[in-house]
């Protein structure tokens, strides 16, 4: 039986899908029949004989010919719309898009539930990684503890080339020159494309619905590489983690630049590429490492998806989506480890100070270093940096903790704060028996 | 719709399924009714309420009220008769059998399709580690031309335990102590454990049908602390992988100790951990980690197993198991960088008399280096061990080379002999587009 598919969007994924289907398809018995952008130029990005090319993607939701659409425009609007309509029209959707499904896969799912036809999103998170049907099927018997993972490829080549000491703004430039960040970096490096793709790890994994506002968010923008230099001194690479966290029944989901023990596999997670650390129940830790995007990664997801569903319309069923109607409670005043970065005035005292501070806050001291390398004059002021890495600790202490340190005369400009990721949880390379 | 299973085998992995379906089976309508073993102390192993213990594995198979058969007893006979019988009667299989899948898998899966019935065998490679769902199905768009791993944890832990300075004997008997190696530890030290599972890797990756014999298979039992010691020095950690690679479109199959950069990230996979690492044309490098045996992990898979087929039953339809009906060629002589590790008598001319040997059959050196403190006297003679690493050359050159210097009365006692993987595959951690 042959399944007729339709595309929303000859971008650089588009193109990629497009051009598979074409050359492949046939093997499989998938046929592009129909192909919109708003875009003309794009048309012409790949050869797409016996495929008819639209500006409306109505033309494509409606055709009753098509059995798989396969939304490729990426954020909300009109691509939302298009999903939920193709939907409606009783077909079968593939997407790539994290932001429509991390903010509306609730109600996507259901109305697919209520058509009865499949909803496929395994390229909304970790490019050709597999993990959205990992989650879904093959650790189905797991309570997933904890994932964690590096889900932005932009991000992390950029703490990549920070590492070996470029400045943020020089290493923003090169990720842009080699096409790892886009012109406007604002959703990587913000943090917001990892925490919708969080959010929907999340969903899944604990069959519950996340809203990704739910999600704490930090980007990388101020992170310099003395701190890099600093973390490894204390034997940590820094990684913008993207977190979700089971502890005693409650939820902590947060992104944010963490400081990650180098034994810990996911230190070692370096460019482009994205991995996913996950502890399930039974089995374990586990580590999942590849390409997060681009053309080739996604195309592959995206594939992978269509053939799925391509066989479920054959034998006439349709998948289970997520119900997500699982309950969850956040955890109010999340505890972690961290990594305080303070400019302090050279003068006699500053140290004790700020230690005051830290105490007053119940924040216990575990390491903490000077150097004098780094000092510098400000305003008629010697600036040295001091680093003080803390014992695990609520937020909010630290939070009430950098309000004081940041008016404290001792302390010039703005405090820095990072968290450490050095929980039990990563034990990946520490045997289990021994 | 209840599905009742029928257990055979209530060893390690079996009572931790049995102890699964009967605290948590009814969540997903899967009743363990029956279970067999051939030794009644082990039936005690579990307390299960509610299910038929049995000696006699035909009163499983043939039971018409079970749906699915899950055979946890290892080994070829009698469990390849048990799941041939029990695909007879109609019964969908689950299996954690690595030997018998990679020895009969295919007319165990041309019998599941004449019945119409499923075979899930996830957890017969990598333990927790979905592999198998992810080639047949997460990855199918993608040609693979590289699957290489670790994929038996006994050896892996003896190994890390020598990378810190143990002996064999002695890493081998703290594994035993640890419950990560069998009293009888050949299947695991020399290799075959895994060529079975590699076996099994490939015929899926590549929908062939290999046999675990076309395989050639190394063990690590001459590997010494030394050994170690010289491959950290050029930057490897050895490893005992198992290779599956297409070159032209002939395929490699290898299990041997193999020096792995130390950039790699299997190189820094430790302990009883696997991890496969591959490389297919769309996902590019990708690497799944995880825990590879044990009772959790293998329960996680196997479960997920029997959840996927109960959907399949309930639905009334069943999987496309793999055909394997892709023809293959073996590569005649596989190319491969490597290192030799020779006791060279301590007298003038050895190592000219070593490289001349080596250039006569071919063979360009890379790195050679001689360690004065690990001299010592055999038999009256000065002995210093040589370590040559040589650029990629052709599996009979080395035999040949190693046949003469094993002849060559400069060589004390026989030459050593590693393979070097550092092809350009290995391009985890390196930029795509750099």
């Amino acid at each position: 039986m042959s399944i007729n598919v339709g595309l929303l969007g000859l971008g650089n994924i588009g193109t990629g899908v497009a051009e598979y289907l074409r050359d492949y398809g046939n093997r499989e018995g998938l046929y592009l029949k129909a192909a919109a952008d708003v875009n003309p130029a794009r048309l012409q990005n790949a050869p797409l004989p016996n495929v008819v090319i639209t500006d409306d993607a109505y033309k494509i939701i409606r055709d009753p010919q098509l059995q798989i659409v396969v939304e490729l425009i990426g954020g909300e609007h009109p691509a939302r719309e298009y999903v939920m309509e193709a939907i409606d029209y009783g077909k079968a959707v593939v997407t790539a898009n994290k932001f429509t499904i991390s903010r509306y896969g609730r109600e996507i799912f259901e109305a697919a539930r209520k058509q009865g036809v499949d909803v496929g999103f395994e390229a909304s998170v970790g490019g050709g990684i597999p993990i959205i049907q990992s989650l879904r099927e093959d650790l189905a018997a797991n309570t997933i503890s904890l994932i964690t993972g590096i889900v932005n490829g932009t991000t992390n080549y950029i703490l990549t080339r920070m590492s070996e000491g470029m400045e943020y703004g020089d290493a923003l430039r090169v990720a842009q020159e080699k096409g790892f960040a886009e012109r406007d970096p604002y959703l990587d490096v913000s943090g917001q494309d990892a925490r919708h793709k969080l959010a929907i790890l999340a969903s899944v994994a604990w069959n519950t619905w996340i809203h990704p506002d739910s999600v704490s968010c930090e980007g990388i923008a101020e992170i310099t590489p003395k701190d890099m230099d600093f973390a490894a001194e204390f034997g940590y690479a820094i990684k913008l983690l993207a977190t979700a966290r089971k502890r005693s029944g409650r939820a902590e989901l947060r992104v944010s630049p963490t400081l990650v023990s180098v034994s810990h596999p996911l230190a070692k997670v370096v460019d482009e590429f994205n991995a996913i650390y996950l502890e399930g129940n039974l089995c374990g830790p586990q580590m999942y490492l590849g390409r997060g995007a681009g053309r080739p990664a996604t195309t592959s997801a995206v594939i992978a998806d269509i053939m799925r569903i391509a066989r479920d319309i054959r034998r006439g069923i349709h998948d289970d989506l997520p119900s997500l109607d699982e309950e969850h409670e956040l955890v109010e005043d999340p505890v972690c480890g961290g990594y305080f970065r303070l400019d302090l005035k050279h003068v006699a005292g500053s140290l004790a100070k700020v230690a005051e501070v830290l105490a007053k806050h119940g924040i216990s001291i575990k390491d903490s270093v000077q150097r004098n390398r780094f000092r510098r004059e400000v305003n008629g002021d010697t600036v040295i940096p001091d680093i003080i890495t803390v014992e695990p600790v609520e937020d909010s202490r630290v939070r009430r903790a950098l309000e004081e340190l940041e008016k404290c005369d001792r302390v010039f400009g703005k405090p820095f704060y990072l968290r450490i990721e050095d929980s039990s949880d990563a034990s990946v390379g520490r045997s289990s028996r021994s």
